[in-house]
């Protein structure tokens, strides 16, 4: 197998997809458990100018959506960001998988130079080749959100560890 | 340009770590401004089980010394840890800039397929391919304790941004 732009992104984004996923379903066990306020958790901010955990899991799904929409130029569903529940953020993961899905290898193989202009900060633009977009842009930031979402719960006592974020289930 | 094992890996590696340790300097002027003990970052914590502030740093720096020296087969140097002060992870990130950049491409390029065993949790060691092992171990690695050092200043109101993690002094 040679590394491609398809190989590169596509199972990366599902499977990191997938961790959120098993993560909130832990989030969801705890809660239950616990019998504690759900909300506790979903509006939680870890500065209070950051965004809450809802807002991490949406721009995570968002990251991929429109990170893969760009690339491929395949087009990519439109959501109104009502989630507020652990299972409608569920809901969201699995709409962005499912589309994920429907997208080509070939669609973004061979995307490594295509001019990607895309939104960076209020009333701004950047424009960054396609391999400098997925990997110093899209990537990056998916990450970053996983890992917020990941670490507003491990801050309030959800036992999640590494494990749950690199390999989900299968850890 | 094709993506290559080494375009996707040694670039983004020195680019996060390179953001990192401007991150880090912010901090370093937050303490220096505010007039706080410097140890009040470096040890803090976001759970009492998680690591604290300077070993997420090295943790950063390992996952990508470690990770470029198995693939490329290029011996890494080895470091004892000892690092607690801002100074000596600034020191730390550029020890591991420095070999990172004495590693040449060739030596990654073609390793897509290459058996790649590693530790994998107390006791543990696991097996990936090249390109499984990278997309799907070291980098996600890396970006997890960036994100998580990253994190712990933010908490405590360090004033730096998503920009600054994704784009450094050029943000």
């Amino acid at each position: 197998m040679h590394i491609s732009m398809s190989t590169a992104c596509l199972p990366v984004c599902a499977r990191m997809l997938t961790n959120l996923s098993h993560i909130l379903a832990k989030a969801e066990q705890f809660v239950e458990t616990k019998k504690i306020d759900p909300t506790a958790l979903t509006t939680y901010r870890l500065a209070p100018d950051m965004f809450p955990f809802t807002r991490q899991v949406l721009i995570s799904c968002d990251a991929v959506k429109n990170g893969v929409a760009r690339l491929s130029g395949v087009e990519a569903p439109k959501f109104d960001d009502t989630e507020t529940t652990f299972a409608q953020l569920q809901e969201r993961i699995q709409k962005t998988l499912a589309y994920i899905a429907t997208v080509p290898a070939a669609a973004i193989d061979g995307t490594e130079d295509k001019e990607i202009t895309f939104p960076a900060g209020p009333g701004k633009t950047r424009t960054l080749k396609g391999q400098d977009y997925l990997t110093g842009w899209m990537l990056p930031n998916m990450y970053f959100h996983i890992t917020t979402a990941y670490t507003i719960l491990r801050h309030n006592g959800v036992e999640v560890g590494k494990i749950d974020y690199l390999l989900g289930a299968q850890g």
